[in-house]
């Protein structure tokens, strides 16, 4: 049994929450798992016991009423009646959107509010965290013995706080592993790596992989793979999601630009110019975001070809697929007490795989690495 | 030294004459060469020594007159003085096509105009053919018992006869490579594997990969290690030269269709729909084709997504870059005496990779076999 | 009140009469009817009254039960009870599909059959005719002098049959339409058109405009309004639906080709090379056609720019939306007692606008036309 | 004769520079000039008599020499030679460009600079005047009464002291045309229309409309003319010439969005939600911008279509070919002593077009308004 706890309620734990419990039940083919059936963990084996908000319009309602509210389509399983949502830690992690947000740390002590919820998590015995709040502007802590400090003075974003309270879970009450589908720099900040290796903790991260990003990669090793010297790519994402309306804001743009542009020269091996950012936010668009592309590049004798990509990708399923696995590999780490950070689960998964300093690589090669890490054998083979 | 035979004077054997020579000269960077300067061969190390073709406005010129006429650039090297465009077979492989074309064989028995050839071939010491002819109507000959008696009866096609003499010069003079472009069977026919192994040859084939379906089979790589499940892919195909015309002859573009529509389920593992072939000719379009493609697929929870590719790609210099590597790993193969044919080089460079029986690949894994074959290491990693 | 008889209950028709009843209902706007509530007549006086088709497994049944089967929607109104389908002339129109079909002609004499049609439709007092039958093949009968022959031989196709009989209705009955929205050239038939005159019926036609032909049309609007010089067009479309099914059949192939390629010459004022045809069918793409085209052109000072389009569009809505337009303008043209053919609609309406003769125009044109033949005054003026 | 003066010897105006002399000695067809010979000037009646920039690397140099340097073709006339680049007014419009910039003004009082290119402009008879200059941010004087003011205190952008200058110049010296080819708003702005009238002058504006806005406009007129919902739109540019590196200032994009946006109320009637804008710079695209744009309609019965866009655009060859027209058309306004703006003028050629308070209307209407007003009969019809 994996025991899992989620961190922003929003629609992409939504769609995980509804999509799992259907899986769970046999209501739906696993469609984007990428290890499908393959693991030793079953679908049936997960168990969401927590899910935490700041939104209050969501806080004291269960995971069915919000699915009943947002998800797109129906049959919304009637087991996600069972799970309430808590109100978790803001810390401002919803500033400028339009929603009314209240964290448990603004009544009392940021410290006092992380205990508590240890506490909580104790009860439930949390195996896996999985972090898919809004994407919020923050800078990596760096070195670990800054951590405890920037925490007592409440300068840490969401986020941190909960990548640091489940630290404490784990060396507290039990190990477990957080996984951060979100861009915020925590697989990605050696402070936190440091930290979960001694707190015997699994941390997963960052920004998980969908939509165009992995695409372009693989695109961009199919290039290198046949020598073409890539020109130009610019590659556009309109959407009308909650996460493409704090992305309008520009301090949290700068947070995708980030884990997005560095794949371009870890993959060809030049530094190709390139406008790889998320554009903009169209209401009606909704979840499903257009995505457009282009590549430029020369052939043999210096010809110039070009490919241009239209895509529309239902941006929260995508990611809800992913976390099927992220949760069942966030608990084989933690069987084989791999602390620290895994980047052969992360070059896969993440669009910014911890830890740093390790090249971006194409997806394809990310697969193989991960079906060796995970034990399994592409039955095609 | 690699000695090179062309079969087949058309505008992708020009832009491997003439880029070849360029990059021999240095003026041009290696781009669209896969395995670049990676291999014990270096581009000053091939020389191309012979040209066969049956058009009338080309024999007795110089591979350098053709250039000037047809090549869409200028610089055209001088050293293409030297080769003489030679008559070679015909067999009919121009009916239908608005060229004046006359064989070898029209004059006289079949068997003694490839005797003819042989000899030449002697004079010249050439090592890899590369068959680059425009694609004809062909079914493979399957028992090598059936090979000799087609040829007497001159019921073969002209790439058949061509790869029938190759042979024969094998046995009888060295050993060389025949480097089949083209979608015609021979690397796929089992009665041309053995004969190449049996005359200590090597056979490459079939059917140049270039443009839109080994991205294709990328792209469903991409979509296999995600788990989402294709629904359905079309592929559109329209260009404006000699072999966008040809195919616009139904009996050609079956011939194409053979060897496209076989990918898609051996690399997802089912049958989606799909609608894979070149579908017209339009004239202004040149060289530069245009792709247009559909992918449907499915993500977690069943939601719909679609990514839509619209390419344009200079089709001959994609092909002659490619045709860059497979003469030097032709010679690489009878140096190391591999004779019949090497699935890890057809895998990577060929659309319907020989031998019959192997299941088709995504690019992706044929590109880590093929530098394992070549005893190549990816400087990436 | 519009009494309305439709020929061919394919999913045309069914979304034609779903959504006509809807409309009435008030349960839906009127998107995708071009001149909405600006006629004289409403939504409200048209009546369904008949439906013929040869498919063995709609006849007997009524619209309401076709419609839960076929239509992609839900709600199917009640009032679409009333309508049971009649077995109406097959003539071997749906050879070579997979659908069991008999025409009411097959048990007895064409003849005999026509004047049992004539009779139905006298007792439903029927005023418009409009034909959705699958695309057949046919030629233009041409002159009049030859139809009632052509008719007693049995040598006219299903919609001839009909159009012939629906003139007959029109001198022995009443005045009456035939909207030919399928590209059997009837109102592009000097025979037919005649035909009509002199019954005192009116006949609108041919192939109902929609999708990517109108599009194609106004974009060469636009280009020759720039004086930008077209290079080349392509155009390819694939669908799932029956109609793309009987398209694949090489002779009905033709019909579409014929329809398609005129309005580039008529548009730009010269012949700019073109391939513009229905391509393939593809199961599940279903009513929901992708379209993908390209046109190249030069700009001021020969710069060459290049334009790609790509659309996915319910075919059938499309059409159906139109014959809510042309049903009361097919009566009010009755009203007028404009007999013939009205070239006004058919520029709007249709890819092949009777009569023939005439040249294409960008919709533009036909647009402002058609407001004022039809004495409408467009509300943004 | 028409004597041009050219503000701004950019990209736009050295395509306007080569490919106007180049008609004038019929070395290319008249591609992208919309009223071709149809006017009564003819292009061997224009003649570019000035041009003026603040780069310090044109300033003194002559339009061949730039053409030289900058026009992506050869043959460049030997005629331009003629045109030595003079210096103009800055006044800040280059700031954050990575131009090093000096304009007249710095040197003196910026009245008087003006008063000495009048008496330039005096001794070369320029009749009309075109302004290309990079975008800047401005906003419209709005009242007539403040223009001298502000041009006193030099609290005025270089098109405002350029658009000021040529009406003293119409006043003291002959009437004259100010074409403004630029966002900023001069036939948008009260001010300068009333200007023009009282000073006998004529000016266009503004902000010329090529590529991706002009066919929006019209494929929104394609949606409305079928009573198609239109959900959403967002059209995306890249391009890599200077107009995209000035609008990549935060400043400067705010005046195309301005431009741009108020077309979709107008023809579609409401306010569909849109995101149009330029998007980014992206060098190596150069001049030839990268678009695109996604459109998504209901149909009939409220099926939801997609349409996709993709094109490749050479940005200022279209605006240069609509310059050949304007140049003739302002001095077919000045022979009509039409003074103020000319909106029907205006509508066709300007991406917003003044005067104020005038609705947005597709490019298709707007041309036969065009027509009309020149006196030119479609030779179509």
């Amino acid at each position: 049994m994996i025991r899992v706890g989620i961190i922003g309620q929003g629609l992409v734990a939504t769609h995980f929450a509804v999509g799992l419990e259907k899986l769970k039940n046999n209501e739906i083919p696993d469609h984007g798992v990428p290890l499908r059936n393959w693991l030793p963990y079953k679908y049936t084996d997960i168990e969401i016991v927590a899910s935490y908000d700041v939104d209050e319009s969501k806080i004291g309602r269960t995971v069915f009423d919000i699915a009943l509210r947002d998800y797109p389509g129906n049959n919304i399983p009637g087991s996600l009646r069972d799970i309430v949502i808590r109100r978790g830690i803001h810390l401002n992690s919803m500033k400028g959107l339009p929603i009314k947000a209240r964290g448990r740390e603004e009544d009392k002590d940021l410290q006092q509010a992380l205990l508590e919820l240890i506490d909580e998590w104790k009860s439930m015995k949390i195996d896996v965290f999985i972090n898919v709040m809004t994407t919020e502007p923050v800078e990596p802590i760096g070195r670990l013995g800054n951590l405890e400090k920037r925490v007592a003075e409440g300068d840490v974003t969401a986020s941190q706080a909960y990548a640091y309270a489940v630290g404490l879970y784990c060396e507290k009450v039990r190990s477990a592993a957080f996984v951060n589908a979100i861009p915020s720099p925590i697989a990605n900040d050696p402070a936190f790596i440091e930290y979960y290796r001694q707190k015997k903790g699994v941390v997963f991260g960052d920004d998980g992989s969908t939509g165009a990003t992995p695409l372009t990669a693989d695109l961009l090793e199919h290039m290198y793979e046949r020598n073409r010297r890539v020109l130009d790519i610019a590659q556009f994402n309109i959407g009308g999601n909650t996460d493409f309306l704090a992305l309008n804001l520009p301090e949290r743009n700068i947070m995708k630009k980030k884990t997005k542009s560095g794949i371009v020269e870890d993959i060809l091996g030049y530094e190709a110019p390139n406008y790889i950012r998320p554009t903009g936010y169209l209401e009606p668009l909704g979840d499903k975001k257009f995505v457009a592309m282009i590549i430029e590049y020369l052939s043999f004798g210096e010809f110039k070809d070009e490919l241009y990509i239209v895509a529309r990708i239902n941006d929260s399923p995508a990611l809800a697929g992913l976390l099927v696995d992220l949760v069942r590999l966030g608990k084989i780490a933690l069987d084989r007490e791999t602390y620290g950070t895994v980047y052969e689960v992360n070059a896969f998964y993440m669009k910014k795989p911890g830890p740093p300093g390790f090249k971006a690589v194409s997806k394809y090669y990310a697969y193989t690495k991960l079906l060796e890490w995970a034990g399994v054998k592409d039955p095609r083979f």
